[in-house]
């Protein structure tokens, strides 16, 4: 089964491919600004095309604006399918994304170098607006690809100022297919930084991603009544912004007894009128919830809107949570795995097994097809930030594990 | 002393003027947009000089703008002088400050009809930028009147677009005297709605206003570190928006320990990066702490402050609280509102002593001269909101007593 056990990736021009790609909506701080289809992610995919070109592979783009570029195998099999996004936050970091597009590249150019043939097909594929910053859901393309979305409605969804996503895409000059997926995915394997601290702080060079954290997500608004803040006496008050606190400290509380998997964050908090001397009407915020397992993401759930309601009445105020999004833990397949645990221990490399607490378009795919992620540490585990960091001996040790995955898969008959 | 014990202001043509002044600038929810030096304001001013001069007024502007209508008494002694501000908040009401300078011009309407005059000269003032909503701060009119501000810093306020307030001035047209203030005044008594509940709660036609709550007011702002929300334990957080929502529950709290008098309220709050799936870095924040006791409000505030340090280091966040405003309680003057609970009672309405949550240009005047303030009710205690009403009878009897202690001051040796 296997092509070439000496061959590795070429640490060198992994790396200075990332940093090439992070000039492109790079960020005074180091970050990147490459929101999906802006000019910047343009610019980014463009790049992209021309190294997957360069590396002697085909490149095709479907409804979504999603990125495959194809390196054709011997035999007549379903693909390996090898990817991440190039999309990022706009206030986001160098390798969130990149690193699985561009190792999955990297892994291309090395087996050109070498000589070498796989059975199967190698698809590279860089997922339309994983990161959902700018249009909403997030993983639209991957969630599109596994049939979890309708092209039309992906096509519709609109960024804060009211632009469609279809408008853009067009604007951008793919020259797109009508359709996406539909299919057949021999296998999805994923690199991408853990955006977490476990790898790190316990030594691990990889992770094995025994699946991902199921989450709820919800909008919440509380009502109170705007009022003067020197002359209305507390007891006559229905204060909306200290309803809004004490839920999210009683959130934090539910997750610190959902610990240590369980995590809930409210990260969006709107006050209005958002006036010193005005007790607050009305208050808009986020709620999510994540946990990977179904039964204490459920009640997690129960908890926090059960705690929504009463910090609520305890203000005399009135509120809703709509639910936004819900995800039910994803398990990854365990023959991937495996591949990924014994390459791993074949390179003398350390890893361990984790779930991912970020949504991933793997969790897609894993709907569709064999399914696996690959992680590499990150500094401080710090992701969405412009600081976001890895050391070039991660991204080789990530960058060669996932090369080795892929290529046993791809000798699968 | 006293001119006539049976002389009553007119109820309807009090009523009729104010309905006429809401016009102006008048909001398609009933209240009032006509923020201070606006064209709307220009006409409201313009509008309030013809009504004066028809009661047989002299109207005379200072170096800020406030107008003074007085009608000279039959004495050369210091006038009594009687008034509030026709400036509004953006969305505010019909009666917050126009019905202290009505009910002025009303007495004398009064007083001309019954052909009487009194001993002293009587001003009816209009004062600039009571609102403090276009320009900062608030009360400046009469704060400069009073020395509390120099008639150059007060013309150089800029609002938020940057205009000048001596520019705005200028293009009104009034004929502005040189200087302000620095003249005696016998008394100033200023009749306002309470903007809070308490007296229609009780039943009460008018409130007795002692004096006037003292505050601080911060800006506070807390540094966490912005970290992804699906993958951050809950253990290496630091949620800035978590220490924000438990300072704003442990104010509440303080404010709730030295009630009922005490009031605190946190009615900004802007996070930052406000995203959904990001912890929160930053958040800003306005605290407003307010007690009628010097005592009791210095030690809200060192709770406060306390309270603030614990809830940032309890999320292992930074933060900083810079005093923006401060001003001590103020004491109004006991034989001034003698005569008003004296002259309340001769009219048989029922009234009480009362503590004003908000600030008013009577805080700056009990600097210079013997002040008390007259409080109707408001429906609901709403007030700075364009639902903010009053029955007409309450706006009789406020005018009714307002008069008659302005008799009663205005026949002082």
């Amino acid at each position: 089964m296997s092509l070439n056990h000496n061959l590795r990736i070429d640490p060198d021009r992994l790396w200075n491919s990332l940093m090439e790609m992070a000039q492109i909506g790079g960020t005074p701080k180091g970050g990147c600004n490459r929101q999906a289809l802006t000019p910047e992610d343009a610019q980014g995919r463009a790049l992209f095309m021309t190294w997957c070109e360069q590396a002697g592979m085909r490149v095709s783009v479907d409804a979504l604006g999603s990125m495959f570029a194809r390196l054709e195998g011997t035999d007549d099999l379903p693909p390996v399918l090898v990817g991440s996004h190039l999309d990022t936050q706009p206030t986001g970091g160098k390798f969130d994304g990149v690193l699985g597009v561009l190792a999955g590249l990297e892994l291309v150019r090395a087996l050109a170098d070498a000589g070498l043939r796989t059975r199967r097909p190698i698809e590279i594929v860089n997922w339309t607006n994983e990161e959902g910053c700018r249009f909403t859901p997030v993983m639209l393309g991957s969630g599109v690809f596994a049939g979890v979305y309708t092209i039309e409605s992906a096509l519709d969804a609109r960024d804060a100022s009211g632009v469609r996503l279809g408008d853009e895409l067009a604007r951008m000059g793919h020259s797109c297919a009508p359709s996406t997926g539909g299919r057949d995915i021999g296998a999805y394997v994923e690199l991408h930084i853990e955006q977490g601290p476990i790898l790190e702080d316990e030594g691990c060079d990889i992770g094995f991603v025994t699946g991902g954290q199921g989450h709820r997500w919800y909008d919440g608004i509380v009502r109170g009544f705007e009022a003067h803040a020197g002359t209305t006496p507390m007891g006559s008050r229905r204060d909306a912004l200290l309803a809004a606190a004490r839920f999210t400290t009683a959130l934090n509380e539910i997750a610190l007894r959902h610990g240590p998997e369980g995590v809930a964050t409210i990260g969006h908090l709107e006050v209005s009128p958002n006036s010193r001397n005005v007790i607050a009407g009305e208050v808009k915020l986020s709620v999510d919830i994540r946990h990977p397992r179904l039964d204490a993401l459920a009640a997690m759930d129960e908890e926090a809107r059960a705690a929504f309601a009463a910090c609520v009445a305890s203000c005399r105020a009135e509120g809703a949570l709509t639910c936004v999004s819900t995800c039910d833990p994803v398990a990854f397949d365990e023959a991937v795995l495996d591949i990924v645990r014994a390459e791993t221990a074949a390179l003398g490399l350390r890893g361990r097994d984790i779930v991912s607490g970020a949504g991933h378009d793997a969790f897609h795919m894993a709907k569709i097809t064999p399914t696996a992620m690959i992680f590499t540490p990150c500094v401080d585990g710090v992701s969405h930030n412009e600081t976001e960091a890895i050391s070039k001996e991660w991204a080789q040790a990530g960058a060669d594990v996932l090369m080795r995955t892929v290529l046993a898969l791809a000798q699968r008959p």
